[in-house]
This record gives C-alpha cells, sequence and structure tokens, in this order.
C-alpha cells in the first residue's frame, strides 16, 4: 500500500519552515536560505543542479532516501513557482527545475486555478489540481501504482496533511538556528497530529534528521490507538 | 568572567518546554515528563536521586556538564516548589530535592514575596530575590566569585533572560515527540533572541543536544556583530 512520505523538510531550531515576508523575488521568506544549505553541501543537489557540494555524509544519504520507492509527489503551487493568481495563457513558467525537472514521475500541483497538464522530459508531468489536499494524494496513490506518494512542501501543504492525519511518515531536518519569525511547521492554536513516534534521529555535523512515523493501526485489534 | 549557561533544558521537536495545565499535582503540565525521561535513563540521575537508570553514553556526559564550573544557579520559583503567593510561616517547603540539594553552592530563587535564607546541607543556600532576574543574576555572579552561574528553568525564566539577553550559553536537549501543546520556549509574537549560533551538535538514540551560544563582540572592534 502507498504511503504517503514528507522528505528533508527543514525547520529551525524555532520552528519555522519558512521565514517571513515571503515573495516573488524571496518565495522562502527573510533569511530561510539558511535552511536549506545543508542541502546544497551534498553531493545529490549537485549532481542533479550543479554547484559546488560534494558531501557524501549523513546529509546526502538522508536527501537521496526522498527518491526511493516514490512513484508520484504532490506540491503546494507555491513549490511549484512564484506566481499567484490566475495562470498566464502563455504556459511559460513551468517550473523552477528546467525543461528535465528531478521528479521523472507524474507531480500533482495544488492550485485554486485550472490549467492543462504540462508534460516535461525525463518523465516528469505537472497535473494541476484543484479539488484540493484530498483529491491530489488520491491522484497521486493512483498515480505512483504501489509505490509510495512524497508530499512537498510549503509550509502550509504539510500542515494541511498532517492536520487532516494524512501523512504517513514524516522527515524533518531540524537546523540549528533561531530564525526568528516566519512560518511555523507546528502552529498555535489548532490541533497537533496525534499518533506519531520517532524512529530515527540521525545527526550529521550541522543538521538533525528526525523521522516520525505515524503509529499503524494494529492489527490484532489491540493496544496501538489508531492515528486522529 | 562569568558566564550565564542554561544546560539539558528540554524541548520537543514542536518547541514546547512545558506541557499544559501546569498545577502542584502536575508542575510540569500535562504530558511533559516524556521530556525528560532522557534524564532518568542516565547513571548521573541515578546517583544524586535513585532510581534504576544507568545510561552512560551522550545523555549522561551531556548531563554531567551542567555542573562543571558552576558556582552559583538562579531559578524561577516554579522550579523550586509548586508553592504560589506568600511563602508559608513554618519554613516546611524546602525545595524538591531534600535536605541535601544537588547544588553545594547558592542558589537564588526568583519570587515576588521575601523569605529569609535557607541554609541546607552540602553547601547549597537558597536565597529569595523579589527584586528581579537581572538583580538575581548579579547576585549569582558576584556568588560564583569567577566560576559560571547556572540558569534553571521553568520556561518563563529562560525565557526572560534570552529576550533581556542575558544568556551566553543555551544547551537544548531536543526531544523528538510532538506535545501538541503547553508552553512554549521560543514563543509567536515576541522578539526573538539574537547573535546566537550552533557550536554542538549531538544525537544520543533518544534525544538532540544542541548547544548555542552567544557570539562574542569581536576585539578588533569588528565583524561580529554584538548581541541585542
Amino acid at each position: 500500500m502507498s504511503r504517503v512520505r514528507v522528505h528533508s523538510f527543514s525547520v529551525s531550531l524555532d520552528g519555522y519552515g519558512a521565514g517571513p515576508d515571503q515573495s516573488v523575488q524571496d518565495p522562502l521568506g527573510r533569511g530561510a536560505e539558511q535552511l536549506h544549505e545543508w542541502v546544497f553541501a551534498t553531493a545529490r543537489w549537485t549532481e542533479e543542479y550543479g554547484g559546488d557540494g560534494s558531501g557524501r555524509g549523513v546529509d546526502d544519504e538522508v536527501l537521496r532516501e526522498a527518491d526511493v520507492g516514490v512513484g508520484a509527489t504532490v506540491m503546494g503551487r507555491n513549490m511549484f513557482g512564484p506566481l499567484r493568481g490566475e495562470w498566464p495563457p502563455d504556459d511559460t513558467w513551468r517550473g523552477w527545475w528546467g525543461e528535465d525537472p528531478p521528479y521523472h514521475h507524474p507531480v500533482f500541483v495544488l492550485t485554486h486555478h485550472p490549467r492543462p497538464p504540462l508534460v516535461m522530459d525525463g518523465g516528469t508531468t505537472f497535473h494541476f489540481v484543484t479539488d484540493g489536499l484530498e483529491a491530489a494524494l488520491a491522484r497521486a496513490v493512483e498515480a505512483a501504482d504501489g509505490q509510495d506518494v512524497r508530499l512537498g512542501g510549503g509550509v502550509s501543504t504539510v500542515q494541511a496533511a498532517l492536520r487532516a492525519n494524512l501523512v504517513d511518515e514524516l522527515n524533518l531536518a531540524v537546523v540549528p538556528l533561531l530564525l526568528g519569525s516566519g512560518e511555523r511547521l507546528f502552529d498555535d492554536g489548532v490541533p497537533e497530529p496525534v499518533g506519531y513516534r520517532c524512529t530515527r534521529l540521525l545527526a550529521s555535523t550541522g543538521v538533525v534528521h528526525v523521522r516520525m512515523e505515524r503509529a499503524a493501526a494494529s492489527t490484532d485489534g489491540g493496544t496501538i490507538p489508531p492515528p486522529g
């Protein structure tokens, strides 16, 4: 059965997954690029996007896990691009990743505005889903054909999925810096996801990788409470 | 010069240092005992308080650091005891720790209610300070006589010290569980401490120890911005 997995989702020590004042020029918000420096330092990133990172330690290994056994991806619109509102008619915005995006499988983009599928090189097709997160995940599970579904960001997309109890595995990268403000993953005043336990804890020299998994309902009708 | 250090301050993955619904019966708040299980599992804790913990790994080592080079302690009243309001006239509440508390040096307790010093066995004297955190830290620095000052909890005491830029070294233990509500160390809507950087990151099997240190003002009049 397909599982929904979040990978390498970076949060600051004070809990922020994106900085304040997000804009087209600064899509992650002020200061938040520091959350992702560990990614740029890996050999995996350099293989895919260039740069001079050559790290092959824990961070690199963890980053590579995100692609293993994944047959489809769901992401929020802000992760697909900085545009808001109606899509421009000319299809000029084709994602951040160039003509051969690193997915190589169907990607379902959450949006309020319909748009025909966008077929890219290398096996990636972007599908634009206007009927919500649950519908997008259902389509992704079908497209993944027995493999898992990766859920990308941003913060609000992961939050929504956690609160709807739709995430099976949450892999956070806790970055030890104080961002001070921005978008919290675990925000105040809203119900917290329940039923998760830590199944792996790994520190590199600069980042802590925390894997939280939802406890499965026990098969004997039994003692592990079902999530939710 | 004395430095002000916070040690082994446990916070959940979602940022809480204490649970909701704190009371005399449940001084850490609901669910928060889980934040401290790693402490009870150490040989250090067992030596001081009994129990059956025998761990001698990373958690034990980190816990022991809290006593090294410390000549005085400051703590909030709630860490000294569950009582609120005026002190009872009979001096019956003498702290959580029995007649020989594990401090063996002067301890300054923040309170709004005056009380004479309480001399315990083993070199610990509790002094009750009614003129605020800065005054308590100043007295502790003097009493520490060149050694460092340890700043104990609770959450609000550490928060106040961070925001007044009075903490030189903040050692957090991030516990990978979701507490869901309670008292956050890094709370929304208040200025965040600035000028801290991570100087050590260590994971045990169950806890991540993060050391944040305030950048010292550079001696060449220079490039490292002073905190605050």
